[in-house]
């Protein structure tokens, strides 16, 4: 297995974000806790950050659905791979400096498409809303 | 000066963005080069630290863009502060690990909302685009 940097599911990237999600039912979900020196304004969450963690999260779950979707939950296949198309975001509170919880969702999937609704919450509070669309790449021939 | 460790413009942030932001004529730029752990896939930019730096560069054009409607272009008036309200975001191309130019205008300002257009270029091709509202925060009394 070669390392994997990436800044946000890489757990070869010591100063990433480390992202793990899991199935909760119909949703995906995911804990986390800030490091110290990813805050933005004093006593809040950067921005950026939420955006990353909605980011990943929901490519995360269209990954993993369409593993689903192939009868494929546990192994994990290199030629599903996704890219994220876009990404809205709503920011409606300041997200405190301490764990805050990923729950999404897979809204539809048309073609290699996957729209996918993600919410990060603190304390049970919606803080940011994601709608992102994540694009299924062709596998290569 | 209290330090400035936010995630995105902090100067007092070793892992953080560091970004600077500065007019030339109608737009506002932003030159700005990777590090090593800010990869996402293999040799090319992680997608959350593209949103990131959309974030911040536009919530600094309609910053300062609020400074100059006040006729203060050079002093930093700490009465006016900026939240994201919203953001969304095009990811057209990948990003590769090199210099990236942002550049941002004004598109409209209603009461306290400022929508601000973002390109993230490499070598003169966008690869995102974002269209973020950044909110004035009332003054304190």
């Amino acid at each position: 297995m070669r390392p994997n940097g990436c800044f946000g599911c890489g757990q070869d990237n010591p100063y990433g974000l480390q992202i793990e999600s899991h199935w909760e039912g119909d949703e995906v979900v995911c804990q986390w806790t800030p490091k110290e020196y990813m805050i933005g304004p004093p006593n809040y969450l950067y921005g950026g950050i939420s955006a990353s963690l909605i980011d990943c999260h929901s490519v995360n779950t269209a990954l993993s659905y369409a593993h689903k979707k192939v009868g494929n939950d546990d192994k994990y296949d290199r030629s599903i791979q996704m890219v994220t198309g876009s990404m809205n975001l709503r920011y409606i509170k300041p997200v405190p400096m301490r764990e805050v919880e990923l729950r999404a969702t897979v809204e539809k999937v048309e073609g290699r498409k996957y729209f996918i609704k993600t919410e990060l919450q603190s304390d049970g509070i919606t803080c940011v809303r994601g709608d992102v669309v994540a694009i299924q790449l062709k596998a290569a021939q």
